[in-house]
């Protein structure tokens, strides 16, 4: 089996991205207006916004990918990191490639001080939810969500 | 009865702030060391922060307050708001004050353009989500969130 | 005369932009590679980087720019803006579009609490000062700056 | 002679820091309302501001700062660090520590990928510019700054 390796997205990544997040909105049935993509894509690989993509690499190509959003919060110092977006391409699945993702991110977070990694996944998402649960049972804790643009 | 006001919070109002927050605090059983208390209050001033507080009013007294974060999302152009702290003074409760810093969040976020303004709750505070399912229900999505600091 | 009139630059303004910023750096000697231009632009729409665009709009087409960044100082609580790029096209000099574009970044930061305005220009831009000189003379200070990235 | 070693400041840092910057304003004649300096600190020890403070310690103890604030351009993808406030207490003038407060900045971006390091300074302060002109000459621009606020 290949070896796996995580990485920071960069400029050049974008078309292997572009693939990756378009197999991602697939999987929710979402669609995305193209200029949203453009935006995205422009904040992942600049590096004064707090958004940042981690990529799986198997053979020099991306098959994965996080993405994170760092935040201040009003309890701690060190800010949170929310991890918006978590793929990986349905041919490479079962081979861990999801928890290495978020190994990285735990291992990036106790270096750069996060005071925590957190995620929201729907309730009924039992694939996930066993990766997820190998780390710590889902919290107490339910969203509300009020959208306010059209 | 006397009217509510809401307005955002500046230095002038530390020491008001203050109070509610350590009422808030308690409210949640929990403790925060005061460095993080003074950060937080900083930020909440901080023009350049994406941090604020919005203070309902009440005969120029704060009573209650709204603590927000504004974030980027990968989703779309406009950033969301989390808001992360939502209280009000155990004597001024069952005169709406929640609902009209909620309410107040609403029109900002419709004048401003975020994309959603969203929050979490305990699943089993019910006196809260009596308030918060006028608005609408909590959607289907449960949090996973790892500690990363000591 | 036709009227002159200021706004925010946004997402459907990017090709008249595009053809402002070439004669801009066109202008200068300068030529910037392709990707810089894609995320100069898209930090100037995207509502959450402290970069942004004022245009100079005659009959429906800018004919001029303005592109400030908002950053936090030491000495005073309220952000400076930089202005780091104003262009008028050509066509268009000699009809106070400059004054106009600078005048409206004067009233906007008397309306957000900007602690000063701010810009440099080539000591030997004769063109320039004279306008510049309207609104004060040039202080005191002489720039260092050491460019590390290759 | 005591060893010179260059850190981040840190939040116990913060009475050594005022002593510093107290120096550093009577140096400059000038003053700063104790609230900003509230701020300014907040801003320095804050992982999520641009704002950070580099300290020169001798035995243990802070004996000169540099104040920097990373900030997007609209002409690199990559940051411009403002090199705004740059200190040595003057018993330990002489020593070299100024220098070694800048070098440690250009080590620090060039290893983070800042596309610049700048700062201003009156032409008349020959004292700092003999220093400076040993990185090189003060470049062809003039600073025109307007005040906004009262």
């Amino acid at each position: 089996m290949n070896d796996i390796s995580i990485r920071t997205a960069r400029a050049e990544d974008k078309a292997a991205w572009l693939t990756l997040w378009q197999g991602y909105l697939t999987f929710y049935g979402s669609a995305i207006a193209p200029d949203v993509t453009e935006m995205t894509w422009s904040r992942i690989i600049d590096p004064i916004t707090p958004v940042f993509t981690r990529l799986a690499v198997v053979d020099d190509r991306p098959v994965g990918f996080a993405t994170c959003i760092l935040h201040p919060r009003t309890w701690a110092v060190e800010p949170a990191c929310y991890l918006e977006d978590l793929f990986v391409d349905e041919n490479q699945r079962g081979r861990g490639i999801g928890k290495r993702l978020i190994d990285d991110l735990i291992a990036m977070g106790r270096r750069d001080g996060w005071t925590n990694l957190y995620w929201h996944t729907n309730k009924d998402n039992e694939t996930a939810r066993r990766l997820y649960d190998r780390y710590d049972k889902a919290d107490n804790f339910v969203r509300y969500r009020l959208p306010l643009t059209p």
